[in-house]
């Protein structure tokens, strides 16, 4: 096979052969393809597509790269959830102890956040002490005691994963369904998981900006966890406003801990019922989603969620003292409200640019080497449909950097629109496949 | 700017403005943008095009890499040719001796042979002492002193095209009409030209395949040359089997001397003639096409034409003796004769086989570092149309290896089909475009 010859076949939209897609893999990671022919190849695939049957082939030379980690020892389902990613989006952090809690084991690897969106190792690591790194012993030994497990990705999964998304984020080639595709589920079918809930984000703060997109996505990624035999159920979901009110990573994970204690009923709370009951459902544990669901809010109801949730934070070295009293974490250096300039309703909000406002506020990175400020970030007091009279506080701003906060705050007034009539409201959730 | 902005940006079929190829020529060149980037942009333009305007522009940034040849002390008119290569295309060797003894400049830039198609440098080269890199004064006193001049690209000129080239050639990028059309033109527009006359080889020996996707690149030629106030003829002619009767480079000055000598006249020489007919039309000496063609003919029937070749090989090193008497030029040291297994017309030859036939007997080179043997190649006795008996001589294959003229042997056989009907003969000129 050359190189040359197989960049041509998929440049003039022909179909690659599980050989073909193997060897380019292989001589990819094996450093025999260099990167100026792989990034070719990404462009012409990015622009001819890929069918289900490449996709999977992909997906498959792309785990099989690295380590698959065995759960056989293990009795019992064992389901994962992911998010295409948004602003606010921290279900995972309610969604692991819930599950878990209702007798299904959780090995959830999470990423770091980029540019707008956050990430939940980012969100995990403002516990003081958390520890995401555990070794693939660790990782057993906690998953087997508390049956979650919340840490990131380590070398030894789908190093073929790392090195295509570095060359995709630099050749404009990040957006191709195949392509994130095989790069969600290779890192996904590496867990050893059984079954798989989709999260895929729709709207001005999602990386796919339309309905059509996203069901391209999710109906991609469900044939894929077919083709490999995994349960699998996707969601749509709004993301044209940020999950629930709180950005930043202490913030959100402040959030989540008033979502498990039952306090919290807002956006975040039905969703992470929504997909916590999937995912009870695919592991066997209610015979309807109906019942899941159900089994989801019993779990908030009596405590055992958050019990579980304290039980992850210890096992992987987290303080629990800041989870049992969150009050008591250090307070942001400054903070100011930001207030409506006008009476109304709020009819639409950029969600990109609230992401790229708590960025600005240093509760993102805009290169993987920039520094997180736990503390940072944005509590929203008021959404879409809310009315606002003229002075009412839209959302405070938290950082360590007056200039900051003042560019922020630009930032969101400018991401706000106010219309006098009542505007109707994103639906959340927008349609769920099987 | 930003490089993966603007690899969006065509990724999504946008155009770009002059500033925008401007930056990422002059980026790319000065090796601020690595080789990934640029050939997955390379791959987003072959597969979403250019328009006239960028393609313009495209060109011109070329073009600037570089020097550009100032031919203003020559008093008269500049004019070149151009083909996009076939196999025994030697059509340069003769036409630049007849246009310069017309009383016309012709500062011929030509390239090297690689993969099917000979090159008109390695040809010249053939020649005993001819020299083919002249420095740009050398070059200026040739030109000055007999009209023509027979030289290689210098590093001098547009050397954004030899960066780009070498990267579209191991992308699968370089069948792009825009990218053939930029680097054609930024080559030719170096050498301080007026006028231009192209030749578009179309058919199984051409790299465009079909009349269509010529009359495309000759449009694309055409609209560019006027864009840079060139004037500008193109002919479509057909590349369905080998032009003239000689295939390799000794073979094919051989035969051009035996064009200009005035003692064959066969589809070489009428190409020669309507080729170097436009040129001078084009350079003012005719007042149409037929009386540039008269012109040229009278040139050979004179014998001007080949006092010009003389006068070209003496003035740029070569050894003259050879050109007079060619017959005393070395022998091959094998030789064999290519006999028809059955009785009937030859109807069709697979072209580019033939040239790659010539390439196993070593009269080309497969990679840059190849070394040619000269006197390789292949004579052809009969071409489409030409009745066969069984064991007649269809051609004659020589090579300093038995083994290489076996297995170019099978090749050639399994190149020609035999038919025993008329077949029709393919039509020579096909289109011209002005």
């Amino acid at each position: 096979m050359n190189i040359v010859e197989l960049i041509k076949k998929k440049r003039d939209g022909k179909v690659f052969n599980i050989d073909e897609i193997k060897f380019l893999i292989n001589q990819f990671t094996g450093g025999k393809i260099p990167d100026y022919q792989f990034s070719a190849l990404l462009m012409a695939i990015y622009l001819r597509g890929m069918n289900t049957a490449e996709t999977s082939a992909l997906t498959n030379s792309m785990l099989n790269s690295g380590k698959i980690i065995n759960l056989t020892s293990l009795k019992g389902s064992k389901v994962d959830k992911h998010s295409t990613g948004g602003v606010g989006d921290k279900t995972s952090l309610i969604i692991a102890p819930i599950v878990a809690s209702a007798g299904i084991y959780v090995p959830m690897i999470s990423g770091r956040g980029l540019g707008h969106t956050g990430g939940t190792l980012d969100k995990l690591e403002s516990i003081p002490e958390f520890r995401t790194d555990l070794s693939l012993s660790e990782s057993m030994r906690v998953l087997k005691k508390c049956g979650a497990l919340l840490i990131g990705q380590t070398k030894e999964i789908a190093p073929a994963d790392k090195m295509i998304y570095a060359l995709r984020d630099v050749t404009g080639t990040v957006e191709s369904i195949p392509l994130i595709t095989a790069s969600i589920m290779s890192k996904k079918l590496a867990e050893g998981i059984d079954g798989l809930v989709l999260d895929i984000k729709t709207g001005n703060g999602a990386f796919m900006k339309t309905q059509e997109d996203s069901i391209e996505l999710a109906n991609s990624l469900i044939n894929t966890a077919k083709s490999f035999d995994k349960k699998v159920i996707a969601f749509i979901t709004d993301m044209n406003q940020p999950l629930g009110n709180y950005i930043g990573n202490w913030l959100e994970v402040y959030e989540s801990i008033q979502v498990l204690k039952g306090i919290v009923k807002n956006d975040l709370y039905t969703l992470s019922i929504k997909l916590a009951g999937a995912m009870i459902f695919l592991g066997k544990k209610a015979k309807s989603l109906r019942e899941g669901e159900q089994i989801a809010r019993d779990k908030i109801k009596s405590g055992e969620a958050l019990k579980k949730f304290l039980s992850i934070v210890d096992l992987q070295g987290g303080d629990v003292n800041y989870i049992i009293n969150p009050e008591r974490y250090p307070k942001p250096k400054y903070s100011k409200q930001v207030r409506s300039y006008k009476s109304g309703y709020i009819k639409e909000m950029n969600t990109y640019q609230f992401g790229m406002a708590s960025l600005e506020l240093d509760a993102g990175r805009r290169t993987k080497d920039d520094i997180i400020d736990h503390k940072a970030g944005i509590i929203l007091y008021n959404k879409i449909g809310d009315r606002l009279s003229k002075n009412d506080i839209i959302c405070e701003l938290h950082s360590a950097s007056k200039t900051k906060i003042k560019l922020a705050e630009q930032m969101i007034i400018e991401s706000i629109e106010i219309s006098k009539t009542k505007p109707s409201i994103p639906k959340l959730i927008k349609k769920i496949i099987q």
